[in-house]
Protein backbone atom coordinates (compact mmCIF):
# COMPACT_ATOMS: atom_id res chain seq x y z
CA UNK A 1 0.00 0.00 0.00
CA UNK A 2 1.61 3.65 -0.59
CA UNK A 3 3.00 5.50 1.50
CA UNK A 4 2.73 9.24 2.33
CA UNK A 5 4.80 12.47 3.27
CA UNK A 6 3.06 15.18 4.66
CA UNK A 7 4.40 18.55 5.46
CA UNK A 8 2.62 19.94 8.63
CA UNK A 9 1.93 23.33 10.27
CA UNK A 10 0.74 23.67 13.35
CA UNK A 11 0.72 26.31 16.58
CA UNK A 12 2.54 24.40 19.14
CA UNK A 13 0.57 26.38 21.70
CA UNK A 14 -2.64 24.02 22.66
CA UNK A 15 -0.03 20.94 21.73
CA UNK A 16 2.08 18.74 24.43
CA UNK A 17 4.66 18.43 21.85
CA UNK A 18 4.80 15.47 19.34
CA UNK A 19 4.33 13.34 21.38
CA UNK A 20 3.87 12.58 24.44
CA UNK A 21 4.60 10.14 27.86
CA UNK A 22 1.31 11.22 29.36
CA UNK A 23 -1.49 9.56 29.44
CA UNK A 24 -4.25 11.48 27.06
CA UNK A 25 -1.83 14.24 26.28
CA UNK A 26 -2.92 16.33 23.51
CA UNK A 27 0.05 15.63 21.20
CA UNK A 28 0.35 16.53 17.16
CA UNK A 29 1.06 12.71 16.33
CA UNK A 30 -1.96 11.53 18.33
CA UNK A 31 -3.98 13.91 17.05
CA UNK A 32 -3.09 13.39 13.74
CA UNK A 33 -3.49 9.79 14.31
CA UNK A 34 -6.95 10.34 15.16
CA UNK A 35 -8.00 12.41 12.68
CA UNK A 36 -6.61 9.58 9.58
CA UNK A 37 -8.29 6.66 11.65
CA UNK A 38 -11.54 8.45 11.83
CA UNK A 39 -10.94 8.83 7.62
CA UNK A 40 -9.79 5.64 6.79
CA UNK A 41 -11.57 3.52 9.27
CA UNK A 42 -8.21 1.82 10.22
CA UNK A 43 -5.35 2.42 13.15
CA UNK A 44 -2.68 4.51 11.29
CA UNK A 45 0.96 4.80 12.59
CA UNK A 46 2.55 8.10 11.53
CA UNK A 47 6.17 8.79 12.54
CA UNK A 48 7.45 12.48 12.69
CA UNK A 49 10.92 14.45 11.30
CA UNK A 50 11.59 15.83 14.75
CA UNK A 51 9.66 15.16 17.94
CA UNK A 52 9.04 18.94 19.26
CA UNK A 53 8.51 19.66 22.72
CA UNK A 54 5.32 21.26 24.04
CA UNK A 55 4.79 24.91 22.94
CA UNK A 56 7.20 24.74 19.94
CA UNK A 57 5.84 25.34 17.08
CA UNK A 58 6.33 24.20 13.38
CA UNK A 59 5.59 25.61 9.52
CA UNK A 60 7.21 22.77 8.18
CA UNK A 61 7.13 19.42 10.08
CA UNK A 62 7.57 16.07 7.77
CA UNK A 63 5.67 13.12 9.11
CA UNK A 64 4.87 10.00 6.89
CA UNK A 65 2.57 7.04 7.32
CA UNK A 66 1.52 3.65 5.08
CA UNK A 67 -2.10 3.58 3.76
CA UNK A 68 -3.40 -0.05 6.16
CA UNK A 69 -4.72 -2.67 3.72
CA UNK A 70 -8.20 -2.42 2.60
CA UNK A 71 -8.41 1.53 3.09
CA UNK A 72 -9.81 3.28 0.29
CA UNK A 73 -7.16 4.58 -2.08
CA UNK A 74 -7.72 8.65 -2.50
CA UNK A 75 -5.42 10.87 -4.29
CA UNK A 76 -2.70 13.03 -2.79
CA UNK A 77 -4.93 15.91 -3.38
CA UNK A 78 -8.46 14.71 -2.09
CA UNK A 79 -6.67 12.91 1.21
CA UNK A 80 -4.84 15.89 1.96
CA UNK A 81 -7.91 17.74 1.79
CA UNK A 82 -10.16 15.51 3.69
CA UNK A 83 -7.37 15.46 6.61
CA UNK A 84 -7.90 19.14 7.10
CA UNK A 85 -11.29 18.68 7.52
CA UNK A 86 -10.79 16.60 10.28
CA UNK A 87 -8.41 18.38 12.03
CA UNK A 88 -8.60 21.04 14.36
CA UNK A 89 -7.76 24.71 13.47
CA UNK A 90 -3.90 24.77 15.11
CA UNK A 91 -2.68 21.67 13.34
CA UNK A 92 -2.99 21.19 9.05
CA UNK A 93 -1.68 19.66 6.27
CA UNK A 94 0.43 21.69 3.99
CA UNK A 95 1.40 19.40 1.36
CA UNK A 96 1.09 15.79 0.65
CA UNK A 97 2.44 12.97 -1.83
CA UNK A 98 3.36 9.13 -2.35
CA UNK A 99 6.87 8.58 -1.34
CA UNK A 100 9.02 5.29 -1.74
CA UNK A 101 7.79 3.03 0.77
CA UNK A 102 11.07 2.82 2.93
CA UNK A 103 11.22 6.43 2.66
CA UNK A 104 11.33 7.57 7.26
CA UNK A 105 10.88 11.50 8.06
CA UNK A 106 13.53 11.23 10.80
CA UNK A 107 16.36 8.60 9.31
CA UNK A 108 16.20 10.13 6.04
CA UNK A 109 16.43 13.58 7.05
CA UNK A 110 19.91 15.60 6.24
CA UNK A 111 18.82 18.61 8.02
CA UNK A 112 16.57 20.47 9.80
CA UNK A 113 16.02 24.28 9.64
CA UNK A 114 13.99 26.07 12.90
CA UNK A 115 13.98 29.55 14.27
CA UNK A 116 13.81 31.18 17.24
CA UNK A 117 12.12 35.12 17.26
CA UNK A 118 12.85 37.30 19.83
CA UNK A 119 10.93 40.43 20.18
CA UNK A 120 13.61 43.21 21.66
CA UNK A 121 10.26 46.23 21.30
CA UNK A 122 10.52 49.24 24.65
CA UNK A 123 6.72 47.07 25.45
CA UNK A 124 5.72 43.80 25.31
CA UNK A 125 4.07 43.24 21.75
CA UNK A 126 0.25 41.59 22.57
CA UNK A 127 -0.24 40.84 19.15
CA UNK A 128 3.26 38.58 19.03
CA UNK A 129 2.95 36.83 22.25
CA UNK A 130 2.51 33.46 21.39
CA UNK A 131 5.38 33.25 18.99
CA UNK A 132 8.12 35.61 20.12
CA UNK A 133 9.94 35.65 23.37
CA UNK A 134 9.71 39.41 24.97
CA UNK A 135 12.99 40.45 25.95
CA UNK A 136 13.24 43.96 27.23
CA UNK A 137 16.31 46.04 27.27
CA UNK A 138 19.38 47.58 25.40
CA UNK A 139 20.83 43.77 23.43
CA UNK A 140 24.37 43.94 21.91
CA UNK A 141 23.15 42.36 18.32
CA UNK A 142 26.38 42.84 16.86
CA UNK A 143 27.91 40.58 20.24
CA UNK A 144 24.95 38.15 19.55
CA UNK A 145 25.91 37.93 15.72
CA UNK A 146 29.32 37.24 16.05
CA UNK A 147 28.62 34.63 19.03
CA UNK A 148 26.12 32.71 17.19
CA UNK A 149 28.97 31.91 14.05
CA UNK A 150 31.02 30.30 16.33
CA UNK A 151 28.48 27.28 16.81
CA UNK A 152 28.39 26.85 13.42
CA UNK A 153 30.23 23.08 12.34
CA UNK A 154 30.50 20.11 13.68
CA UNK A 155 31.19 20.15 17.42
CA UNK A 156 30.60 18.39 20.66
CA UNK A 157 27.24 20.18 21.89
CA UNK A 158 27.17 18.43 25.23
CA UNK A 159 27.33 22.09 27.03
CA UNK A 160 24.45 22.36 25.23
CA UNK A 161 22.50 19.33 25.89
CA UNK A 162 19.65 19.50 29.02
CA UNK A 163 20.43 17.65 31.80
CA UNK A 164 19.58 13.87 31.73
CA UNK A 165 19.61 13.10 28.48
CA UNK A 166 21.27 9.69 27.01
CA UNK A 167 22.49 9.62 23.74
CA UNK A 168 25.23 7.78 21.94
CA UNK A 169 27.15 10.65 21.11
CA UNK A 170 26.71 14.85 21.99
CA UNK A 171 29.02 15.32 18.59
CA UNK A 172 26.53 17.29 16.17
CA UNK A 173 27.04 19.52 12.79
CA UNK A 174 25.49 22.69 12.24
CA UNK A 175 25.62 24.34 8.91
CA UNK A 176 24.15 27.45 9.85
CA UNK A 177 23.68 29.58 13.19
CA UNK A 178 23.11 32.96 12.57
CA UNK A 179 20.99 35.99 13.73
CA UNK A 180 18.66 38.22 11.16
CA UNK A 181 17.31 41.54 11.75
CA UNK A 182 18.49 44.26 13.41
CA UNK A 183 15.79 44.89 15.89
CA UNK A 184 12.98 45.13 17.53
CA UNK A 185 13.02 41.92 15.59
CA UNK A 186 15.54 39.04 15.75
CA UNK A 187 15.35 35.96 14.18
CA UNK A 188 17.81 33.41 15.23
CA UNK A 189 18.07 30.50 12.22
CA UNK A 190 19.56 27.15 13.05
CA UNK A 191 20.17 24.05 10.72
CA UNK A 192 21.76 20.91 11.64
CA UNK A 193 21.95 17.43 10.74
CA UNK A 194 21.06 16.54 13.93
CA UNK A 195 19.86 18.51 17.22
CA UNK A 196 20.47 17.54 21.06
CA UNK A 197 17.40 17.61 23.52
CA UNK A 198 16.40 21.75 24.20
CA UNK A 199 19.69 22.33 22.27
CA UNK A 200 18.89 24.82 19.89
CA UNK A 201 16.58 26.46 23.18
CA UNK A 202 19.78 26.71 24.84
CA UNK A 203 21.26 28.05 22.32
CA UNK A 204 18.96 31.04 22.02
CA UNK A 205 19.29 31.63 26.11
CA UNK A 206 22.98 31.72 26.05
CA UNK A 207 22.89 34.23 23.14
CA UNK A 208 20.50 36.16 24.87
CA UNK A 209 23.31 36.40 27.84
CA UNK A 210 25.97 37.92 25.26
CA UNK A 211 23.40 40.33 23.89
CA UNK A 212 22.67 41.39 27.57
CA UNK A 213 26.32 41.68 27.75
CA UNK A 214 26.15 38.82 30.60
CA UNK A 215 28.15 36.87 28.88
CA UNK A 216 31.41 37.69 26.23
CA UNK A 217 30.84 37.42 22.74
CA UNK A 218 34.24 35.42 22.74
CA UNK A 219 33.09 32.53 24.82
CA UNK A 220 31.72 30.16 22.65
CA UNK A 221 34.65 27.55 21.71
CA UNK A 222 35.44 27.72 25.69
CA UNK A 223 31.91 26.79 26.68
CA UNK A 224 32.03 23.93 23.86
CA UNK A 225 35.10 22.24 25.00
CA UNK A 226 33.92 22.36 29.00
CA UNK A 227 31.16 20.14 27.85
CA UNK A 228 29.47 22.01 31.16
CA UNK A 229 25.67 22.27 30.32
CA UNK A 230 25.65 24.70 33.53
CA UNK A 231 28.30 27.05 31.93
CA UNK A 232 25.74 27.37 29.44
CA UNK A 233 22.56 29.67 29.55
CA UNK A 234 19.21 28.80 30.56
CA UNK A 235 17.17 27.17 28.31
CA UNK A 236 14.80 29.87 26.27
CA UNK A 237 11.50 29.52 26.38
CA UNK A 238 9.07 26.93 23.89
CA UNK A 239 7.05 29.28 22.54
CA UNK A 240 10.00 31.45 20.54
CA UNK A 241 11.03 27.83 18.62
CA UNK A 242 9.54 26.52 15.04
CA UNK A 243 10.23 23.81 13.63
CA UNK A 244 10.61 25.35 9.28
CA UNK A 245 11.60 22.93 7.14
CA UNK A 246 13.12 19.35 6.93
CA UNK A 247 15.62 18.69 3.78
CA UNK A 248 15.75 15.37 2.33
CA UNK A 249 18.80 13.89 -0.08
CA UNK A 250 15.78 13.49 -3.01
CA UNK A 251 14.19 16.38 -4.22
CA UNK A 252 10.87 16.64 -2.39
CA UNK A 253 11.56 13.90 0.07
CA UNK A 254 11.69 11.41 -2.41
CA UNK A 255 8.44 12.02 -3.24
CA UNK A 256 7.32 10.10 -6.50
CA UNK A 257 3.84 12.27 -6.88
CA UNK A 258 3.92 15.64 -5.21
CA UNK A 259 0.56 16.98 -3.80
CA UNK A 260 -1.99 18.51 -6.06
CA UNK A 261 -2.52 21.37 -3.63
CA UNK A 262 -1.33 24.36 -5.55
CA UNK A 263 -0.93 28.09 -3.89
CA UNK A 264 -4.27 30.06 -5.75
CA UNK A 265 -1.67 33.10 -5.36
CA UNK B 1 -3.31 67.91 35.08
CA UNK B 2 -1.71 66.32 31.77
CA UNK B 3 -3.08 64.98 29.64
CA UNK B 4 -1.57 61.51 28.03
CA UNK B 5 -1.33 60.02 25.15
CA UNK B 6 -1.22 56.82 24.40
CA UNK B 7 -0.60 54.63 21.54
CA UNK B 8 -2.04 50.79 21.39
CA UNK B 9 -1.70 47.56 20.37
CA UNK B 10 -3.64 44.68 20.82
CA UNK B 11 -4.99 40.93 19.70
CA UNK B 12 -8.71 41.86 19.26
CA UNK B 13 -9.50 38.55 19.48
CA UNK B 14 -10.61 38.01 22.63
CA UNK B 15 -12.18 41.33 22.94
CA UNK B 16 -15.95 42.73 22.20
CA UNK B 17 -13.96 45.75 20.05
CA UNK B 18 -12.64 49.18 21.69
CA UNK B 19 -16.57 50.15 23.32
CA UNK B 20 -19.33 47.78 23.70
CA UNK B 21 -23.25 48.43 24.03
CA UNK B 22 -23.79 45.20 25.78
CA UNK B 23 -23.23 44.88 29.75
CA UNK B 24 -20.10 43.25 31.37
CA UNK B 25 -19.00 42.89 27.78
CA UNK B 26 -14.36 42.75 27.65
CA UNK B 27 -13.98 45.60 26.12
CA UNK B 28 -10.68 47.58 25.11
CA UNK B 29 -11.68 50.87 26.38
CA UNK B 30 -13.36 49.22 29.75
CA UNK B 31 -10.07 46.75 30.02
CA UNK B 32 -7.87 50.25 29.76
CA UNK B 33 -10.09 52.01 31.94
CA UNK B 34 -9.92 49.75 34.91
CA UNK B 35 -6.21 49.35 34.72
CA UNK B 36 -6.18 53.00 35.40
CA UNK B 37 -8.49 52.87 38.14
CA UNK B 38 -6.39 50.70 40.05
CA UNK B 39 -3.61 52.22 38.98
CA UNK B 40 -4.23 56.33 40.07
CA UNK B 41 -6.71 54.92 42.73
CA UNK B 42 -9.61 57.21 40.30
CA UNK B 43 -11.99 56.80 37.61
CA UNK B 44 -10.71 57.71 34.43
CA UNK B 45 -12.54 58.41 30.74
CA UNK B 46 -10.48 57.25 28.00
CA UNK B 47 -11.08 58.15 24.58
CA UNK B 48 -10.16 56.44 21.16
CA UNK B 49 -9.25 57.49 18.26
CA UNK B 50 -10.97 54.46 16.36
CA UNK B 51 -14.02 51.85 17.20
CA UNK B 52 -12.67 49.11 16.51
CA UNK B 53 -15.08 46.29 16.07
CA UNK B 54 -15.40 42.94 17.59
CA UNK B 55 -12.30 40.49 16.77
CA UNK B 56 -10.28 43.69 14.96
CA UNK B 57 -6.70 44.00 15.81
CA UNK B 58 -4.56 46.88 16.45
CA UNK B 59 -0.89 47.80 16.14
CA UNK B 60 -1.38 51.84 16.66
CA UNK B 61 -4.70 52.52 18.37
CA UNK B 62 -4.53 56.07 19.71
CA UNK B 63 -6.53 56.23 23.13
CA UNK B 64 -6.11 59.68 25.54
CA UNK B 65 -6.82 60.30 29.30
CA UNK B 66 -6.27 63.40 31.38
CA UNK B 67 -4.77 62.64 34.82
CA UNK B 68 -7.31 62.82 37.52
CA UNK B 69 -6.87 65.55 40.50
CA UNK B 70 -4.89 64.61 43.01
CA UNK B 71 -3.31 61.64 41.23
CA UNK B 72 0.12 60.66 41.76
CA UNK B 73 2.22 62.39 38.44
CA UNK B 74 4.38 59.78 37.23
CA UNK B 75 6.60 60.52 34.82
CA UNK B 76 5.85 59.20 31.16
CA UNK B 77 7.65 55.99 31.01
CA UNK B 78 7.18 54.64 34.55
CA UNK B 79 3.37 55.68 33.74
CA UNK B 80 3.36 53.29 30.98
CA UNK B 81 5.40 50.18 32.45
CA UNK B 82 3.01 50.94 35.36
CA UNK B 83 -0.57 50.29 32.78
CA UNK B 84 1.26 47.56 31.46
CA UNK B 85 1.78 45.66 34.32
CA UNK B 86 -1.24 45.73 35.19
CA UNK B 87 -2.93 45.20 31.85
CA UNK B 88 -3.80 41.69 30.40
CA UNK B 89 -1.68 39.61 28.08
CA UNK B 90 -3.43 40.68 24.48
CA UNK B 91 -3.63 44.71 25.31
CA UNK B 92 -0.46 46.61 25.66
CA UNK B 93 1.10 50.78 26.10
CA UNK B 94 3.43 50.64 23.23
CA UNK B 95 4.19 54.87 23.96
CA UNK B 96 3.48 57.08 26.05
CA UNK B 97 3.33 60.79 25.97
CA UNK B 98 2.19 64.12 27.29
CA UNK B 99 0.17 66.06 25.07
CA UNK B 100 -1.55 69.71 25.23
CA UNK B 101 -5.19 69.94 27.33
CA UNK B 102 -7.22 69.81 24.11
CA UNK B 103 -5.97 66.87 22.18
CA UNK B 104 -8.70 64.60 21.35
CA UNK B 105 -7.45 61.35 19.42
CA UNK B 106 -10.29 60.92 17.02
CA UNK B 107 -11.43 64.66 16.58
CA UNK B 108 -7.87 65.58 15.79
CA UNK B 109 -6.69 62.17 13.70
CA UNK B 110 -5.99 63.09 10.38
CA UNK B 111 -5.66 60.00 8.50
CA UNK B 112 -6.00 56.06 9.83
CA UNK B 113 -4.31 53.04 8.60
CA UNK B 114 -6.12 49.84 8.12
CA UNK B 115 -4.99 46.71 7.03
CA UNK B 116 -6.77 43.57 5.78
CA UNK B 117 -4.71 40.19 5.76
CA UNK B 118 -5.31 37.78 3.31
CA UNK B 119 -4.04 34.21 3.29
CA UNK B 120 -4.34 32.15 0.00
CA UNK B 121 -1.91 29.07 0.47
CA UNK B 122 -3.11 25.82 -0.55
CA UNK B 123 -4.55 24.83 2.67
CA UNK B 124 -5.02 26.87 5.59
CA UNK B 125 -2.61 28.07 8.26
CA UNK B 126 -2.87 27.14 11.47
CA UNK B 127 -0.05 29.68 12.38
CA UNK B 128 -2.17 32.77 10.44
CA UNK B 129 -5.28 31.62 11.91
CA UNK B 130 -5.98 34.53 14.44
CA UNK B 131 -5.13 37.38 12.02
CA UNK B 132 -5.43 36.53 7.99
CA UNK B 133 -8.51 35.45 6.59
CA UNK B 134 -8.12 31.93 4.80
CA UNK B 135 -9.20 32.33 1.01
CA UNK B 136 -8.45 29.04 -0.91
CA UNK B 137 -8.49 28.98 -4.76
CA UNK B 138 -7.02 31.03 -7.85
CA UNK B 139 -7.44 34.65 -7.11
CA UNK B 140 -6.56 37.12 -10.20
CA UNK B 141 -4.57 39.28 -7.99
CA UNK B 142 -3.56 42.10 -10.65
CA UNK B 143 -7.69 42.35 -11.03
CA UNK B 144 -7.56 42.76 -7.19
CA UNK B 145 -4.95 45.06 -7.45
CA UNK B 146 -6.74 47.87 -10.40
CA UNK B 147 -9.98 47.38 -8.59
CA UNK B 148 -8.39 48.74 -5.36
CA UNK B 149 -7.33 51.72 -7.00
CA UNK B 150 -10.40 52.95 -8.24
CA UNK B 151 -11.77 53.30 -4.47
CA UNK B 152 -8.74 55.95 -3.72
CA UNK B 153 -10.13 59.60 -3.82
CA UNK B 154 -13.42 61.23 -2.60
CA UNK B 155 -16.18 59.00 -3.25
CA UNK B 156 -19.83 58.80 -1.79
CA UNK B 157 -18.80 55.10 -0.13
CA UNK B 158 -22.71 54.74 0.72
CA UNK B 159 -22.18 51.27 -0.96
CA UNK B 160 -19.65 50.05 1.35
CA UNK B 161 -21.51 51.01 4.92
CA UNK B 162 -23.20 48.67 6.73
CA UNK B 163 -27.15 49.06 7.04
CA UNK B 164 -28.62 50.69 9.57
CA UNK B 165 -26.18 53.05 9.90
CA UNK B 166 -26.73 56.91 10.29
CA UNK B 167 -23.82 59.39 9.73
CA UNK B 168 -24.22 62.88 8.25
CA UNK B 169 -22.95 62.23 5.10
CA UNK B 170 -21.48 59.32 3.54
CA UNK B 171 -18.55 61.22 1.59
CA UNK B 172 -14.83 59.74 2.63
CA UNK B 173 -11.77 60.42 0.99
CA UNK B 174 -9.24 57.51 0.69
CA UNK B 175 -5.46 58.26 0.56
CA UNK B 176 -4.59 54.99 -0.04
CA UNK B 177 -6.23 51.46 -0.91
CA UNK B 178 -3.48 48.97 -2.46
CA UNK B 179 -2.60 45.62 -2.26
CA UNK B 180 0.39 44.84 -1.10
CA UNK B 181 2.13 41.34 -2.15
CA UNK B 182 1.75 38.60 -4.77
CA UNK B 183 0.36 35.69 -2.87
CA UNK B 184 -0.07 33.63 -0.94
CA UNK B 185 0.24 36.64 1.72
CA UNK B 186 -2.25 39.27 0.79
CA UNK B 187 -2.39 42.48 2.18
CA UNK B 188 -4.81 45.26 1.71
CA UNK B 189 -3.76 48.62 3.01
CA UNK B 190 -6.80 51.54 3.35
CA UNK B 191 -6.04 54.69 4.47
CA UNK B 192 -8.59 57.34 5.20
CA UNK B 193 -9.66 60.14 7.21
CA UNK B 194 -12.42 58.68 8.10
CA UNK B 195 -14.43 55.62 7.08
CA UNK B 196 -17.93 54.62 7.57
CA UNK B 197 -19.52 51.62 9.61
CA UNK B 198 -17.61 48.14 8.53
CA UNK B 199 -16.37 50.18 5.35
CA UNK B 200 -12.88 48.75 4.76
CA UNK B 201 -14.46 45.09 5.58
CA UNK B 202 -17.00 45.55 2.64
CA UNK B 203 -14.22 46.66 0.70
CA UNK B 204 -12.27 43.93 1.41
CA UNK B 205 -14.89 41.79 0.75
CA UNK B 206 -15.60 43.33 -2.80
CA UNK B 207 -12.22 42.77 -3.97
CA UNK B 208 -12.15 39.01 -3.10
CA UNK B 209 -14.97 38.86 -5.31
CA UNK B 210 -13.20 40.44 -7.91
CA UNK B 211 -9.92 38.10 -7.14
CA UNK B 212 -12.26 34.98 -7.67
CA UNK B 213 -14.33 36.51 -10.83
CA UNK B 214 -17.10 36.59 -9.34
CA UNK B 215 -17.64 40.74 -10.54
CA UNK B 216 -15.16 42.67 -13.15
CA UNK B 217 -12.49 44.65 -12.15
CA UNK B 218 -13.57 47.71 -14.08
CA UNK B 219 -16.64 47.54 -11.51
CA UNK B 220 -15.97 50.22 -8.98
CA UNK B 221 -16.98 53.26 -9.95
CA UNK B 222 -20.40 51.92 -11.01
CA UNK B 223 -20.53 50.30 -7.60
CA UNK B 224 -19.78 53.36 -5.79
CA UNK B 225 -22.50 55.43 -8.39
CA UNK B 226 -25.15 53.26 -7.53
CA UNK B 227 -24.62 53.73 -3.25
CA UNK B 228 -26.27 50.41 -2.78
CA UNK B 229 -24.92 48.29 -0.39
CA UNK B 230 -26.53 45.15 -1.27
CA UNK B 231 -24.54 45.57 -4.75
CA UNK B 232 -21.27 45.21 -2.80
CA UNK B 233 -19.63 42.42 -1.87
CA UNK B 234 -19.91 40.45 2.16
CA UNK B 235 -18.37 42.23 4.60
CA UNK B 236 -15.42 40.13 5.32
CA UNK B 237 -14.55 38.51 8.54
CA UNK B 238 -13.61 41.31 11.48
CA UNK B 239 -9.65 38.75 12.48
CA UNK B 240 -8.04 40.21 9.02
CA UNK B 241 -8.56 43.57 9.92
CA UNK B 242 -5.87 45.49 11.93
CA UNK B 243 -5.59 48.90 13.05
CA UNK B 244 -2.07 49.97 11.56
CA UNK B 245 -1.63 53.71 12.22
CA UNK B 246 -3.30 57.22 13.07
CA UNK B 247 -1.92 60.18 11.69
CA UNK B 248 -2.15 63.69 13.16
CA UNK B 249 -0.83 66.86 11.94
CA UNK B 250 1.56 67.47 14.17
CA UNK B 251 4.19 65.88 15.19
CA UNK B 252 3.83 62.76 17.37
CA UNK B 253 0.05 63.16 17.49
CA UNK B 254 0.92 67.21 19.46
CA UNK B 255 3.16 65.52 22.15
CA UNK B 256 5.53 67.51 23.96
CA UNK B 257 7.02 65.17 25.91
CA UNK B 258 7.45 61.63 24.09
CA UNK B 259 7.50 58.79 26.41
CA UNK B 260 11.01 57.56 26.93
CA UNK B 261 10.05 53.96 26.20
CA UNK B 262 12.66 53.10 23.61
CA UNK B 263 13.65 49.83 21.73
CA UNK B 264 16.74 48.41 23.44
CA UNK B 265 17.19 47.17 19.48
Amino acid sequence: MPRYRLVLEYDGTEFRGWQSQAAGARTVQGTLEEAARALLGQPVAIAGAGRTDAGVHAEGQVASFALPDGAVRLAPEALARALNAGLPADLAVRELAIVPDDFHPRRDACAKLYRYDLWNGAARSPLRRRRWVFVPGTLDVDAMKRAARDFEGTHDFAALQSTGSSVRTTKRTLLRCEWVGAGPELRLFVEGSGFLRHMVRTLAGTLIEVGQGRRGAAGVPALLAGGDRAAAGPTAPAHGLTLVRVRYPHPAGGAQAVSSLKSGG
